[in-house]
């Protein structure tokens, strides 16, 4: 059942490539889209292409001849039983006759990704072929849906739904059409007259769209004809049009661009606002999970790691897309030879690690990790390249030590980053282990073992007994938050430090203050997990709720109860900078389905599981949460919480101190 | 003087782009560009490709105000004074005032190279800029003799010239036209009648291109109006066409593609047949140095690092081209990650570590050793990965350990390959001290001393007194010339040990006589280190001579004067597999510059040479012999030699025993 859920396509011929490469293509796609006022803004670290030059093999053993023909993208190359063994009229369909045969197909392409797709009795392309980029080395091809010889993986495209105006105003010589709702979409014009330039200045707030000069997305259209079409989508709800010259605009259609997935998870409430937030949230997510999961669709539009580590987790309790994560995942990781940090930060690199466990944990998806451990163990390699004695990662010149936007001094050893170093060396020894490779297993262990040791060592204050941002023995030593909540989730404390570390650390008013949703998202989490439920529901009607009250339909990069009126709008200096479609926005899913409904994987792929529902002072929760294996429905009032299981496994329901066994495809309750 | 010779484009703005991407660019489409019979035939081993994102940055200090514009192939963006100034109006042209600036232009282009080109006052893109992958580090930009903004590196094209052919001939249907000699060229057909399909059978023998089923090179043309033109460059003097339907053939130019180089160098002697064996090495080496250094023009059209390493030789004695040295020792490194061997061969991957010293020896630029460094240490390192406590490089299962086309056991340590290896890392220890870097010199050196202590006590036999090919100590060892010729010529040998190879070894008619003008190349000039002008002389006339008395209008892959007729043209059990234009036939401008003329560089760049004129039988020899800083003309019969030296350089002349300096701009003579 988790085999079929995880590769729907096991039995029909799918196009093959190189493994990583159809990332490597939409990355770099994805990733040259991006324009501030008509210059292209490409990311601050490198960018990967595909092999040009790729041969799939596969040994076969055929019980009746076969005719096949080749389906490719690029040139061909055909060799039957043996290197140079040409077959140099395989247009006209390749025979073999019964028997064993060694069949060798060379793509050459270097502008589209290399690709093949064979469809005959007993001889169908899938990811049980092998690829190599001719350097000697050969790994299982990889593969998805594409499984119709006309739709290779090149042509891959987002579905495309036309969405008409919510209202149309005129104001001064333009229009100004408002689609209700935040969405990343190119334009389609009609009823235009006459000829000149359109000015078109995009929103994600009206005072954005109406303001052409400091708007953060604009674009000048030459219309020439009474319609015209956009290429690149963008992100808006406001679009103002300024015809200049003898045009008069016509009317606007907005041809929404999304990735077609279903909410696979739910949640609802006693409370309407807390119901918004979480459909605003799920919304927020969806608009971001695209080709990739981006940070945000009017900026950057790029694949972040720290961002895109969370994106994951609030998919596990919405859309429980995992090629979404492979693909996101491979994206990240990019090719040899490593040279940088994912997006030149240190902590996004320990982050990519984490994923994995997070993905193994959710999915149970062990293939996965397999096919990641060869490319994994060079990134580490590179992380290695910089420990010290102590086992931890030290930072080259070139490294951003990011941790969170705060007042803070990442100069020199910084806790967060080696306790995030430690978690990401736990799973290597875990993914060494599942690959087999026991001696790797010993080594990250050890190297895991010693940095936790050293994190103990070094940053744990006697003094403030928890973590501190530095050294501990440091004159300027001080406590932040950010070690202390990791090391917490990550499970490296006794009952007793997770005791000291929420009274000194967590709920410490004297410490400085998360400001930003990217690490509020895990201090929340860190707060449920410390049993603070309803600390976090009151924050979440605050802060989420307070973007709701200001007309969000999707959720910001930040927000400040404070500011007023356009000042929310304004970031980086720039009036409309901040991006009001943020994924890490989207918390408020995680928080539903993890902390309220409470349901959650005890080992790898959900074979085991825990529900454990928090009101948090609502009157009734009701949701369900998707696994490999099916749904977990979740009801709970004051009275009774009740669990309905729909997968073939083992949970159990643990309520008010209560604990009941949940049988795979029962419904359990207590109360 | 010798800076200019190396880059006669200082002082001119030049494109500028990645290290090295130009050769990736260059090298995918020279790789891509082989068929037979209409199959796309690409390497045995995997193709690089250029970055598709790249940025360039450089400070500057400005005396006045400069308005410049922005030549890019790509898109492009413009940083003036820091990460994120965006200039977002640069095609209006960039205006800088006085002071201090620091530059930033990124270029993306996935399909062609990214390139970059400013040329205003005060401010020109040249080698001086830096260059990023955006990978955090940076490396001087590459650049060439690209100087006008409307030619960018991308544009680059071979010259062409139209040539008639010498004879036409009408054979049934068909018609074959000799145009009297080798070359690559594409056909230009006019005055055809009629419409259908034309059948192109090419030939670098006449038999072979009346051979339509059987010819290596042919294609099929459909013919609608009365010209047509073919798309690739092929290598023939034959052509034969064969019009179907109502198709009636007209008449052939082929559009011969020829790199613009002329030979600086020069010989002629008192035989007339050397004089033609030299001057048709020069033509078949000129027909193979085009992007790269090929193999051969009809097959494999190829840069393989053997072969390149030979040709790079017979260059220093001709046409003096280090930028096609360059080009070519670019290529064939690649990038990194390093996986495999040059061309998956082991003993390849050390002539190119050879190769660099040869380059060094002969133009004396060190800049290119810095330049490459980097890349020859991950190189390097990937051959030490499989080194063992002798310090001997061993195969991986996937490597080629080729040595030569012979009845030879390259199983297990091979004193060939071992050799090779030690010289790698004695070049490796030269560069790392050129480079400044001491400790990379010392570690070099060391593994070295050891590689080589190794090879006389594993491969040095007492019972033959000389190199065995394998093990001395095993029972089944057995001489061959390999690795002898080359520690004679690596300067391995001390005077004794020189003397017992050329007996036991080179001159010993038991030992397996070598039958590939590949290895010849070596034995040859060998022989000529051993003294042994006159057999080589005689040698000469008798392989290379019975090639022309043959009608060869350039020199082949391998030649056998016991073979009668088509036989000649047959290889790899095809009946025209050989190539009948293979650079490694043209040793004998390596002969007649360095060991008849006698000319050689004792100090990198010619900065001290010698010259010492064998006339091997010959009445007299006369010749000029190119260095980065002009000729060196010789004049030798059996009264006088006499050298003119055009060059700064201090050299000697020494004949008949005596010895003489010959100062910078002298003519000095002896006898």
């Amino acid at each position: 059942m988790l085999e079929s859920a995880l590769n729907p396509q096991a039995g029909k011929a799918q196009w093959i490539w190189y493994p990583g490469d159809f990332e490597m293509m939409l990355l770099l796609r994805v990733h040259s889209r991006r324009y501030e006022r008509g210059m292209q803004i490409t990311p601050c670290w490198h960018m990967d292409t595909f092999f040009p030059n790729i041969k799939f093999r596969r040994r076969f053993h055929l019980e009746k001849p076969v005719v096949f023909q080749v389906h490719a993208t690029g040139e061909v190359a055909v060799e039957v039983d043996g290197g140079g063994r040409y077959c140099y009229d395989y247009q006209d369909g390749v025979r073999l006759e019964p028997g064993s045969h060694d069949l060798c197909i060379t793509v050459f392409n270097p502008h589209e990704l290399p690709a093949l797709y064979i469809d005959a009795d007993g001889l169908q392309t899938n990811g049980a072929w092998e690829a190599s980029n001719v350097d000697s080395r050969w790994l299982p091809a990889g593969s998805w849906n594409f499984t119709s010889p006309s739709c290779p993986p090149s042509d891959f495209r987002l579905e495309m739904q036309p969405l008409q105006p919510v209202s149309v105003e005129k104001i001064g010589q333009g229009v100004l059409f408002d689609f209700g709702k935040e969405m990343m979409a190119s334009l389609k014009g009609e009823g235009f007259k006459g000829e000149g330039i359109l000015h078109i200045s995009y929103g994600e707030s009206r005072e954005e769209a109406l303001n052409y000069a400091e708007c953060e997305v604009r674009e000048d259209v030459k219309v020439t004809e009474d319609c015209f079409e956009t290429t690149l989508p963008r992100a808006f709800r406001f679009v103002f049009l300024a015809p200049e010259g003898g045009l008069s605009a016509g009317g606007l259609t907005a041809l929404y661009e999304y990735l077609p997935i279903e909410n696979k998870g739910s949640f609802e409430c006693s409370d309407d606002l807390l119901n918004r937030i979480y459909d605003t949230a799920v919304y927020t997510l969806h608009l971001n999970s695209r080709e990739f999961f981006f940070d945000g669709i009017k900026r950057d539009r790029w694949v972040w790691g720290g961002d895109a580590c969370q994106s994951y987790l609030l998919n596990y309790y919405s859309f429980f897309d995992s090629e979404l994560c492979k693909r996101t995942m491979r994206a990240l990781r990019g090719k040899d030879p490593v040279h940088q940090h994912h997006n030149t930060i240190q902590d996004y690199t320990c982050y990519w690690f984490i994923s994995l466990y997070d993905y193994y944990l959710y999915t149970g998806d062990a293939a996965f990790l397999r096919e990641v451990y060869r490319n994994a163990r060079t990134l580490m390699d590179f992380c290695l390249e910089t420990t010290d004695e102590r086992g931890f990662m030290n930072a080259r010149p070139e490294d951003w030590v990011f941790v969170d936007w705060a007042p803070i001094n990442n100069k020199g050893d910084v806790s967060l980053i080696q306790i995030l170093f430690a978690r990401s060396l736990e799973v290597m020894a875990l993914i060494a282990g599942l690959c087999g490779d026991e001696n790797g297993r010993a080594f990250y262990h050890s190297l895991w073992q010693k940095c936790l040791k050293n994190c103990f060592e070094i940053f744990w204050s006697a003094r403030y007994n928890c973590f501190t941002h530095g050294p501990a023995a440091a004159s300027d030593a001080v406590v932040t938050k950010y070690a202390n909540m990791f090391a917490l989730s990550f499970g490296y404390l006794s009952e007793e430090q997770k005791a000291a570390v929420i009274q000194n650390a967590l709920l410490n008013e004297t410490v400085l203050p998360i400001t930003t949703p990217y690490m509020r998202f895990y201090e929340l989490a860190a707060l449920c997990d410390a049993g603070c439920y309803e600390d976090v529901m009151g924050f979440l009607r605050e802060y989420w709720g307070g973007m709701l009250r200001l007309g969000a339909t999707s959720f910001w990069e930040a927000y400040d109860a404070a500011e007023q009126g356009a000042q929310h709008y304004a970031m980086y200096g720039r009036p409309f900078g901040k991006s009001l479609c943020h994924a890490w926005g989207a918390g408020p899913i995680l928080l539903a389905g993890k902390y309220f409904l409470g349901v959650r994987p005890e080992a790898p792929g959900y074979e085991k599981f825990t529900v454990s529902p928090h009101l948090a002072g609502l009157a009734y929760i009701r949701g369900s949460v998707p696994t490999p294996g099916g749904t977990i429905d979740v009801f709970c009032d004051g009275e009774k919480a009740e669990v309905v299981n729909h997968t073939p496994f083992e949970g159990a329901l643990e309520w008010k101190g209560q604990v009941v066994a949940v049988p795979p495809g029962q419904t359990v309750s207590l109360g």
